[in-house]
């Protein structure tokens, strides 16, 4: 075998550097970790399914980027969200789960997209989802918004908002207009609103509608203020119709009990122009925006759905979820020199030894260790500036030099590498020192 | 849509209950904590890579277990190990890596094996390789067993042996004897002593072999006592052949540096009858059993290579690395009730409220979260009986009761569910007592 062969990743596959790894790994626990706070299970599917049962709810779009084959007898498919093997989990599972069921998944999901930058045909998802057996508590939807805003605060974030809707106040509104028909084109146009402003979704709202309809909608979509404004006015539209006042209900209620769950309310909105797809919500919707960067779109998104796993089983299981796309979003995050990996390093410290010696050094590693630091001993055959290079690299901030003076004298010489500091001091002090640090 | 499509997870794919699922990512983040550790970057290749880079060195076996699909005009395949993807990334990303390279990768691996009870044809490896470029040290076959040493011990186990050997002191003397074209059908046959004993695998090689040289051969494979011993019969042994002596001195080298690395010498030992593979590696090679489950198979296995990338490139990378087959040690370690995830919980606490007023759950929620506890809020209409039922089913520990008097006296019930010992006591006492259990 002479020729080789060219070792390529497939476009559209996300494959990071180890210093942006690091930063990626840090958002996924930093995610995982505040799931967990709020007592979700994990769960962790598996990445093939039987075709049959993966495809059960979908159609169209989805299921031509569905990656699909077989192997012997079998019909497989790639998952390509973590919904709906979580229908699939709670209604094999059912006897043996408690109601309601909280848990959170992150994984990769694969759709085979069309490759484009800042797009991907394998992702993650980061869901959390709570599922009720019958009914599920208005509550849990108050709940839900706590979870989006600790997680982006614990990731570092202060200036986002998080937009909340509810679908039933939108049908309602329809229906007391008589135009539930008509309800997906006039949401597909309304959705533009942040696109092509409200004279054109206006313009294109009356070229389907009668004038006075449009009126009321356009009503609607530019009450304005803030949140307890915004639920007068809706009150104020005197909306005679029942769903439309269970929509405003649960909104109230929703608010609320965000409130108790302490969110900040310069941190969620009511926004009454979000839709979120057509037929899977049922509820409330949410969907969350960083203040600066509008136009990254939603980073963190999901609601109320009635019915879980209706493909599935006759039981009624309603649910209240959202999921972060985290590879998108680190991509954009990256994109936009709002994070930046430059000084992620794994290693606390680099163990470097002038001698032949590595009793002191690998007694040092166990010490950090033990304080439950990371630390590498570099035990290569290299000269002392090839070995510092080597530190740079990996962008570690502290070296710890060990020559013969050092173990003669039972200390340690410490550098700096982003100042340049060096110390010889004991042990003790530098674990002191890096800890801190 | 009237027929409802029955969910069914694929046979031969692992999908656990919340409390497994519970203690299996306990294990794994405390693998990866190890192996954090010691300075290993952390990688996360793509699932899905191009069949034709994918299966550069495969061959027989694996290349019909491979799950291989076409999307498109792709040819591509799932990844089989965590191996090749390194040697792929190493030579894609070769100029901005530092070597030597030190990653673990843990993630899930595909081979379309039959199933059978506790072979999984998804599968989760979690693996520890150092890459050199050109050449690597033999002291980091020494820090290997350190890694695997402190991972089990993490995991809780004491009782294991790494057992160490050297390919080249069997290829050494294999051509001692001349027997270099026979080496594999010898080393197919020894590796069979754990189970035929040593008399059936003698018997074997005469089959084969001249009498005189299976002499050396059993002389060599029944070496015994401890270390220092198995060191010193090899060095009586005389066997005048190149390869052989520097197997040894490796060897040598290397029980050296383990033990200045800390394994206790209860822990590891010299094996000379494994040899792991036939083609892949080509120095140092591990198997790790617990002791009292030697039937249980090598727990972690993994060695030294010449030449990681040369299907990719010509540039020499010699690496050394080990592997565990996650999925199947926790199906084993249950299998045999050697863990239990009969009492795994995610939450530290359930607070159940008796009114409609949740201010108080939720500022006690805050307060148990900001000292980065579990705590989940039961917000659902329920009856207490039922409260305590789900509290019990989550294997929760302790549980908050919350009524009328409770927000009065500004204090909380705290129940133990695993006691039954009930008490009303201030917040930060109740904190106090979760902290500690």
């Amino acid at each position: 075998m002479k020729g080789k062969i060219q070792p390529k990743t497939l476009p559209g596959f996300m494959e990071l550097l180890p210093n942006e790894q690091i930063l990626f790994n840090k958002m996924k626990e930093t995610i995982q970790r505040t799931y967990e706070q709020y007592g979700f299970l994990p769960l962790d599917t598996p990445i093939i399914e039987d075709a049959k049962v993966l495809l059960a709810k979908a159609g169209g779009e989805t299921e031509k980027q569905i990656y699909r084959f077989e192997k012997g007898e079998n019909d497989l498919a790639l998952r390509f969200d973590l919904t709906v093997p979580l229908a699939k989990y709670v209604t094999e599972y059912y006897d043996k789960l408690s109601f309601p069921f909280k848990r959170y998944q992150i994984g990769k999901v694969y759709r085979g997209e069309k490759p484009q930058r800042g797009r991907y045909r394998e992702f993650y998802q980061c869901d959390v989802d709570i599922i009720g057996d019958g009914k599920l508590s208005i509550i849990n939807d108050a709940e839900i918004p706590a979870i989006i805003y600790n997680t982006f605060k614990n990731l570092g974030f202060d200036e986002f908002t998080i937009c909340i809707n509810n679908r039933k106040i939108l049908n309602g509104l329809f229906l007391s207009l008589k135009l539930e028909n008509e309800s997906s084109e006039i949401l597909r146009i309304i959705d533009k609103i942040d696109k092509i402003g409200s004279e054109e979704v206006k313009k294109e709202l009356i070229n389907n509608i009668e004038n006075e309809k449009v009126e009321t909608i356009m009503q609607f979509i530019s009450i304005d203020g803030n949140n307890n404004n915004k639920i007068k006015a809706l009150e104020d539209m005197k909306i005679e119709n029942e769903i439309f006042q269970e929509g405003l209900d649960e909104l109230k209620q929703i608010i609320k009990f965000i409130r108790i769950f302490g969110v900040p309310e310069e941190n969620f909105k009511i926004d009454l122009t979000i839709a979120r797809g057509l037929d899977y919500y049922t509820g409330t919707v949410y969907e969350t925006f960083l203040n600066k960067y509008r136009n990254l779109g939603s980073i963190c998104s999901g609601g109320r759905y009635d019915n879980l796993a209706e493909y599935y089983t006759d039981r009624k299981m309603p649910g209240v979820g959202i999921s972060i796309g985290l590879s998108r979003l680190f991509f954009q995050l990256i994109d936009n020199n709002i994070i930046t990996a430059e000084n992620q390093s794994i290693s606390n410290v680099l163990i470097v030894s002038m001698t032949d010696n590595y009793d002191m050094c690998a007694d040092i590693a166990r010490n950090f260790r033990d304080e439950n630091l990371n630390v590498q001993i570099n035990i290569e055959e290299q000269k002392l500036g090839k070995k510092f290079k080597y530190a740079d690299k990996l962008n570690v901030k502290y070296v710890i030099i060990i020559g013969e003076d050092e173990i003669k004298d039972n200390v340690i010489t410490l550098k700096n590498m982003y100042t340049g500091e060096q110390q010889t001091i004991k042990l003790e002090d530098a674990i002191k020192i890096i800890k801190e640090n």
